[in-house]
């Protein structure tokens, strides 16, 4: 049976498990990136994990989210990653370079290659037939630290594209036609593999429009086949040696298959407030707009930029509409500015922006009270933009521009014919991609070989082998339902600490009791008690991070949340179930001892443990957890895990 | 006895008092501009005068300050100012467009004019010959309504300038030596009068430099003769029309009068953290730069960024030194993209900011802690850059140049040594001042025709005609030495308030009483009572508006602070001064009832009056005041009394 392109990847990382639907597998990742906004905790993780050096053939660290500066908090990041990335060595592109997708598919990205990203974005360059999946900060300093990442296989899914685009018709219309059909949920587990006669109809820039918002599906990744297109993309950045050509064998099985045919797209638009609200622009027309962005991720290339510059020169947009360039990246900025596009951009009004993920996560532009915003982004989830209420649309730099020329949307095919001299601008790749290459510090050549922490920036602490024993206090004794926002808040205020462990931790589960951050760290070890549902909410690392930092040692609960459970794993945090009865007995202060041997038992695989209260009572609590998991916990959670297997040489290979 | 050029403007505009120094006289304002932090206020002072539009020959209105738009209440007050301007018929430069200072210069100053703008930075268009000053936006407001602006005749100082600039020397090194000589406070109440032959060796955006930075040395103003230069400046702009000649005549007496030979002048840098605090670039040499910043209404035109351009094309800065280059105004950074320039810099490595004031009031690229910023700014008060502990260097485009390529401060002339092929840039002027022509939306031709008011932006009330009898009770009893920090604190989550009085006013005082403001609400109407110095610390208005807002007719104090008290007179509230013995008699809760008819004894001249408290018992209060204080405190204040004048038709000449 041939393979799909996704199984070809896959089996060449793959270092456990098998390509069957569901099961987990682990792979080796060749590249990672993380960005300033999650790369600080990720850093600060690798530093714990004591090697010298990041085992991956590359990583990368973006400037990208915080690039104004509001706070010297934003300034002393971007510091630390530089000096994290020099020590390390990894690749830094500085603040304003633009935002990590645009410059990684620019500089970095390679057909073949798997790419972990602690970023939702990531999936990005499988528009050039990489493997980007985006994932939690610990999985990516856990693969700079040589370890495998370990998924779910996922179903892949055959996109079948037929035809070409008609004019006015883009890339962002092909993958919002997708969240049409499919909806936000629609491609969860699933890697959507585009294949047939319409792919090389696309650039590549167009199809990483595509992979880029598959992440808005839900999708573990989004990818094409490689082809001349390909090969010219990444000869025009004059990284031609990075080619290979990737195909689906012709007889590959895939779990599930949908065709578009794309002659047959319009103009579409995401209303308020949901990617997947997508209708024809058509439909829409004549709502008054105040802003109109154009960037980010999805849309912020040269070659996105470059229709709406067309569109705009020689005209203006309307006084009362804001329009906004935000370029994906500087080196797009660079060759906009040279060709002479910005300076008609700005003659027609543009309020032109440094290379930022900005306004896209609320940063910098939020749109008035009881306003329209037309946005190139992939994301307009209600309150994203910076205030509640919003009513963000979600479309292409043609339709957008076309809503700044008319101060109203406005199918752009209407448009071109009320004002009878404006042709559809098409698409078009720069000759050569030459630009900001002074903003690249390479990890030859670092500027840094010592890590930089401002005051706001603190360690992040491994923890030991599980022990033999395992005692301490019942410190905190919580009712059912506690959520990860009870656990760490995330209020700005609060979260501002993220990359400050020991200060962060002193916000765990204030909500609940605001002594027990001081009560916990000055206990030396100890033991939380809770009811049904556990460490329900958010994915949050930081909820098991922190409890970890104070010294707690396990949990018993009647149950736990599902991601919440895995943290705890991944912190070397025990987290054991107990029953209604024996949750009702314990009091807070009890002293709880677990009277196995608890390294051994958890190693063996054990599922039933005995624990002692107050040396006056025993009860009976359950481990529920994997081979894998088992390991992790017993090793002292997944760093240490990590640090254990490359301290010993057994990391994943270097060269498969 | 000749005049100077100060009193040759000021006779030609003069409509009350007599040109004699430290007289108060009264001028016409022919040009107002605001700016958004301060504009909003304005308008709605504006607004509370119930005139249908602007008096003054022009009023500009521009947003400059919060243009990153963090929060929705910055676009909501750019979306506000946007349709006042087009209600009361203002000119409106949209968010992006500029600095108020820079845009103002290329767009409506004239030579002879006078200009009052509610921005210490106002004096800058003194470089081509326009009498223009700084003041607090109730005088803006009021001269919108066509109100006299009254200020002490100052000081005119003759800053004679001899010789001519040498290479590497620039205008910012001829206001840093102003500086060095005089002290930041050496121009308080002075006008500079900048003569000599020197002048016409400086091009206008070479003198605005200069004009607009005597802000610094505490002056009123700064203001050049017209010359060719001028003329000249103002046909490459298309505004040749408007050259007056303008020389203050040959026997002019001064009150001062220093000399400055500019070929005397070498680079110069002004050390953290006081801008007066000045010594040449030389003696600082080999400090670590992480950050060089160039912009601001000091240094952000044209041909301030050019020659930084020049010097850094074909080079790389420092890869461990950020440059942020944020252009003046849009017209400008269009100059600069349309020949090349932008693209040049951003392939040196320069994040290439919109138009703004920025990071020159701390928002956005605030440094990172214990580092070293060099900016081409006005201001290095501790703290500005929005960190605590900041070390802000201020110098010339050139000097922060160089410490960009060489990554340490160096003298711009000693790099070129070492460099050996970099030219000293020189100044040019473009040839013709073109660009960002949509940014600018006209009174002719306005997009609004009503208020726009988010849901953070309030009305301002007007006080009645002070009435015959005034009575209320004690509310609130203070100690001395009570400050407007006391009375509204100007805490970022307070001073957020700062365009809705209603909400601001449940503030007032709240760090004596947090019950006040509710009950002085529930009153209607009242009196403070305070001890020694009421009063004293800033100049903000709100101080004296939120108090008359909460319905407060008078204030009893021991003495009060000089500024504050004629805010008070500003907002209609009447300051009486007490002695001890009765200040200590009285109680919180007491009747206050002024015995005398107030409105008559006020407008009379009458300085005694007698307070009867309680109805027991009496004390004699003292009104200190000038004839014109009376008529505005009799009047409800100084909105109230301008609104009186232009009904009864009696407000400032329209044509002089």
């Amino acid at each position: 049976m041939g393979q799909t392109l996704t199984e070809k990847i896959l089996d060449d990382h793959l270092v456990e498990g098998e390509l069957e639907t569901g099961e987990e597998i682990g792979i080796e990742i060749d590249q990672v990136l993380t960005q300033d906004t999650t790369g600080t905790l990720v850093w600060l993780q690798f530093e714990a994990l004591g090697l010298d050096e990041v085992q991956t053939e590359l990583a990368a660290q973006y400037c990208d989210h915080q690039t104004y500066q509001f706070d010297f908090k934003n300034t002393d990041d971007h510091r630390f990653l530089r000096s994290a990335a020099g020590t390390f060595g990894a690749y830094f592109s500085r603040p304003g370079n633009g935002i990590c997708h645009n410059v990684h598919k620019e500089n970095f990205a390679a057909p073949g290659k798997t790419l972990l990203g602690s970023d939702s974005h990531t999936p990005t360059p499988g528009g050039l037939g990489q493997l980007a999946i985006g994932s939690g900060g610990l999985d990516v300093a856990v693969a700079m630290g040589g370890g495998a990442y370990y998924i779910d296989m996922p179903e892949v899914v055959n996109v079948r594209l037929e035809g070409e685009l008609p004019e006015w018709a883009t890339a962002k219309d092909v993958i919002l036609e997708m969240l049409r059909r499919l909806s936000v949920k629609g491609g969860v587990n699933k890697i959507f593999e585009y294949t047939g006669p319409g792919v090389e109809s696309l650039s590549v820039p167009e199809r990483t429009t595509i992979t880029n918002m598959g992440t808005e599906l839900g999708a573990t990744s989004s990818i094409f086949p490689t082809d001349e297109k390909t090969e010219d993309y990444l000869a025009r950045q004059g990284r031609e040696d990075k080619y290979v050509e990737l195909q689906p064998d012709e007889d590959a099985e895939y779990d599930d298959q949908l065709t578009i045919d794309l002659s047959d797209l319009e103009p579409l638009i995401a209303e308020p407030s949901m990617p997947d609200n997508v209708v024809p622009v058509s439909e829409v027309e004549g709502v008054d707009v105040d802003q109109v962005m154009i960037g980010s991720c999805t849309n912020g290339g040269y070659e996105d930029i470059l229709p709406a510059a067309k569109m705009l020169e020689g005209r203006s947009i309307q006084p009362d509409t804001e329009m906004i360039v935000a370029p994906g990246s500087k080196k797009a900025s660079e060759m906009l500015a040279r060709e002479g596009w910005t300076a008609e951009m700005m003659a027609a009004g543009v309020n032109y922006s440094e290379a930022t993920c900005g306004a896209c996560i609320g940063i910098g532009h939020v749109p008035g009270s009881d306003s329209v915003s037309l946005r190139t982004f992939n994301r307009n989830f209600e309150g994203r933009s910076g205030i509640e209420d919003d009513n963000v649309y979600l479309c292409s730099p043609e339709v957008a521009t076309a809503a700044a020329i008319k101060g109203e949307i406005v199918d752009p095919r209407n448009l071109a014919e009320e004002l009878g001299d404006m042709e559809a601008p098409g698409f078009e790749l720069p000759d050569a991609y030459e630009g900001a290459e002074n903003d690249i510090i390479t990890p030859d050549d670092p500027v840094d070989d010592d890590l930089v922490k401002g005051p706001n920036i603190g360690d992040v602490p491994l923890k030991d082998e599980l022990d033999a024993d395992l005692e301490g206090e019942a410190l905190l004794k919580m009712e059912d339902n506690i959520t990860t926002d009870h656990i760490i808040p995330a209020t700005q205020d609060i979260l501002m600490y993220r990359s400050n462990i020991p200060k962060l931790s002193e916000f765990t589960l204030s909500r609940v009791d605001d002594s027990f951050a001081q009560r916990a760290l000055d206990s030396d070890g100890g033991f939380l008690v809770a009811g049904e549902n556990y460490g329900q909410g958010s994915s949050r690392e930081h909820a098991a991070l922190c409890p970890m930092y104070l010294g707690i040692e396990g949990v018993l609960a009647q149950s736990f949340a599902r991601i919440h459970k895995a943290n705890l794993f991944n912190f070397g945090l025990l987290p054991l179930e107990i029953d209604a009865e024996d949750y009702e007995q314990i009091e807070q202060g009890d002293d709880i001892e677990v009277v196995d041997d608890v390294a051994e038992a958890v190693r063996s695989g054990q599922e039933e443990f005995t624990v002692r209260v107050n040396d006056d009572w025993e009860l009976t609590a359950t481990l529920d957890a994997s081979e894998r998991e088992r390991e992790i916990l017993a090793d002292g959670g997944k760093l240490s895990h990590t640090k254990k297997k490359a301290d010993s040489g057994s990391g994943a290979p270097a060269d498969d």
